[in-house]
């Protein structure tokens, strides 16, 4: 019995680490490199090095970054009195292409997670507080996931911050635009319900 | 507003010429790539890069091999008589993992598709007539997808083969094992129907 010859193997192997990738999409990947154009594939294989060569972590807000500081916190002016807390660096880009947002974010690193073993140690809360007793934040921003995670840690962070006086906010719960009713959850609809608005 | 780091974003941009792939699953990826382990991220590059420098094409059927015969055809166990016809060298990988068939392949190299201006005079239908005219095969199964496509080059390849004589199968149409009869679509069930089998 035929087996794929040893490069092509392992290239599907190698595809099988991304997330949500089985072998029947890595074979489809694997052999579209092969068939498409040689410089598609080489774009490719460069780009995945080139990655981890270029890209760091932000000292001030903990985002990716090409340069020690990132574009928003090298920014002067993004405004210093607001923090928008997220979980994760990638959160920060969709946050940013709203074009509503115009002060700064500082990367939690995960979400309180007992089950997966994510503990509020090991979130970059101590470097949080930090932040907000050295920087002049007037509001501090929970933009974290809308699930049991996002609001165990939301939770965690209001009890704890609290104290200090500032004012804390959390991204809106309802309806997502372009929904309809009918297909709504039974806890969005709550939400929804709960935090109407009067117009 | 910010964007990707560059570095990032071509990462995306080069994810996204894989099949299926768009922005989002493309981001997904290089994120996952950017917190993954250091190696996954290189040996993924360097299975890209190699990929091509040790596939090539077999010189007999056409599928992609290490070597210029490929592990079938320089297998002399391999029955010469039979000679099943697939569209891509892909399609032999599957075939063969069924363990059922001991002859050889021929890669056709595509499929007649008017509609994506892909002609007869495009497939290799001249070096299949000239195997089959030195080679001494007795059977051709033709092993096509079984859609609009497969069923015109099967047609073709018939009209065009019958007189030379030898015996011509194509894959069985029926229902697919494991699958239920109410999911079953109208054209598979006719199939089924009149191909049907005493027991």
């Amino acid at each position: 019995m035929s087996r794929y010859p040893e490069a092509l193997r392992r290239l599907i192997e190698s595809f099988m680490v991304l997330p949500g990738i089985g072998r029947k999409t890595a074979e489809r990947f694997a052999f579209s490199l092969l068939q498409g154009k040689t410089e598609a594939a080489n774009e490719l294989a460069s780009a995945i090095t080139e990655l981890r060569k270029h890209i760091m972590v932000c000292q001030e807000c903990g985002q990716f970054s090409e340069r020690p500081l990132c574009s928003i916190c090298s920014d002067a002016k993004r405004n210093k009195s607001e923090l928008c807390v997220v979980a994760d660096g990638r959160d920060i880009f969709p946050l940013e292409q709203t074009g509503l947002y115009h002060g700064r974010y500082f990367v939690l690193g995960g979400l309180i997670n007992p089950i997966e073993g994510i503990h509020a140690t090991q979130l970059k809360i101590k470097e949080l507080q930090i932040k907000l007793k050295t920087n002049g934040v007037k509001e501090l921003i929970l933009a974290l996931n809308a699930n049991l995670e996002g609001d165990a840690t939301g939770l965690y962070l209001i009890k704890l911050l609290k104290p200090l006086g500032l004012k804390i906010t959390r991204l809106a719960r309802g309806l997502p635009t372009g929904s309809r009713l009918e297909y709504a959850d039974e806890a969005t609809l709550q939400s929804a319900f709960v935090n109407r608005k009067e117009v």
